[in-house]
């Protein structure tokens, strides 16, 4: 490593209290507590890609380590350590100390240490590996839903993907509802405490990054069901309400970069599920059911009537296919 | 992830037997044996960084997680998971089925489970994360060395960057000498039964990544102590031997990537040293010692003076500065 990136690595070098050896040597050196198992996550987001080349880098910073918090959410993990390899153009001192600020910032408030990272030269990306601790056969995967189970998500669906449309200039929004939607698509909030609370609750979870329709899939494949999901029931960001009904289908089902949790728990949960809403401050809101059948996620309306959603939302139903 | 990236997965997918739960949940999930620490680490190679854009697929998949175990051999530690964050400007079947055979080839002879990764659309990168296990407390680090340890060197180094040189149109050498010189930086074996011998022998050690100039300069700095080489006991890569002194320094003391390990032990360990070097096949050299004084690399030569070798080898020498 260069000098002048040995200099960055000092940017994000802090004291290490809970890894036996952090940052500075061949490997960081990591003990788990006696019972538990280690989750472990990596994504890379790639500028052009992921986010925009002039992306606000302190929310980036965020960002980058919000959506990887919200993989071990979905597995009610409590996070612990995490790894930042970063690959940049340059060595830009602003941008680094704003990417840093936000980065450590949410770190310091979860507990996370950086325990180790990468810096390269090349096109501006960055892929972190976070690590968490879940009591041994405890942790929520996306396997356990059974048949006749409740499905639940957090919060709303649809605000970053209503940003993005705005930011895309699809779609123009007014200035707070643009606010209240970039805030979610820029500095999502990994759902952490909700996760622990539904251990013991929930049968299968998982984060909605690529958008419910996608998300809800892979709990259907990995647990072998069927979701039968009420169109209307499905929580949507407000301002989405007074939009046509393809454009909010398009944002809360299949848009993605909502990082609210979609989870499964049998109806006999239901106080419990209600209870663990209370005590972590989020709605929850039950979606559907898990059902016997084929491995798809099935969209019904008020009528009772499938609704045909694709991957693009309404497309296929609109164009009269 | 699109159907395309999906395909991309299962090219990577293998059942796990040691991991909880391998690839396809939100995250994976490990037990670390009783007794033991994790070690983990990550490495970033970019596409015209560390690698040329049309290097050999295969080899570049081994490469790629050959440099990472090299950071567990450098810790001591039995390698058992690794994720692979893998970023792709396009999905071409063949660069896949190529570079997934020599990365899992490697990975499967040494134990090594592929428990989750990430796959992205964006230019040509990879970020593997490996994770190993070595006894508590027993980890070989940077900054153990004691004051009068014996420097080591495992093999012989200056291969890779001999290979480069004549890559680049530097120098030019023979078919035989080529060959050898381009497997060593195309496919590096990482010196994981050397690391794991060393534990209760070895004070400090690291990996020749970036050259022993500089690697063994970490070890100085983390350990507080000063090195004192014998220039002429560095084992050089033979078909460097016949070059001219300037050539043999920038590649055998400043040229990166020989992946050998660099470790300090006291004198009273020599016959342990022997013996290890049997029992894993390698050739070990003593080339120094630690001393007390500042926290740098010095080189001696056959009078026992001190040659100035630099970042860049011996050019600050020759060229009369």
């Amino acid at each position: 490593m260069s000098p002048e990136f040995e200099l960055i690595a000092k940017f994000f070098t802090r004291p290490v209290a809970n890894a036996v050896l952090g940052v500075g040597d061949d490997c960081a050196l990591i003990r788990v507590s006696p019972g538990c198992e280690l989750a472990i996550s990596t994504d890379t987001l790639v500028s052009g890609t992921h986010f925009f080349p002039d992306a606000d880098a302190e929310k980036l910073g965020h960002k980058a380590l919000a959506v990887n918090l919200s993989d071990l959410a979905a597995m009610g993990a409590l996070p612990r350590y995490v790894l930042l390899a970063l690959t940049l153009p340059e060595v830009d001192e602003l941008w680094l100390a704003q990417f840093s600020r936000g980065f450590l910032r949410l770190s310091s408030d979860n507990g996370v240490e950086l325990i180790g990272g990468d810096t390269t030269r090349g096109p501006l990306s960055m892929t972190l590996t976070v690590m968490g601790e879940v009591r041994s056969g405890r942790a929520l995967r996306r396997d356990g839903a059974q048949d006749g189970d409740d499905i639940w998500v957090s919060g709303d669906l649809g605000a970053a993907a209503l940003a993005l449309k705005h930011l895309q200039g699809d779609i123009v929004l007014q200035h707070d509802d643009f606010s209240a939607a970039s805030e979610r698509l820029h500095c999502p909030t990994p759902r952490l405490s909700l996760g622990r609370a539904l251990i013991g609750i929930a049968t299968s979870a998982i984060d909605v990054s690529d958008g419910l329709f996608a998300d809800l899939g892979h709990i259907c494949e990995r647990s072998g069901l069927s979701a039968q999901v009420h169109f209307d029931s499905v929580p949507v960001f407000p301002p989405l309400r007074s939009l046509d009904a393809a454009v909010q289908a398009t944002c809360a089902l299949v848009g993605g970069d909502d990082y609210e949790l979609c989870f499964t728990a049998p109806a006999s949960m239901r106080p419990l599920v209600s209870r663990a809403s209370a005590e972590v401050g989020l709605t929850l809101t039950r979606i559907g059911s898990m059902r016997c059948g084929d491995t798809k996620v099935h969209w019904i309306n008020e009528r009772g009537d499938e609704v045909p959603v694709g991957l693009r939302g309404f497309d296929h139903f609109l164009s009269g296919r």
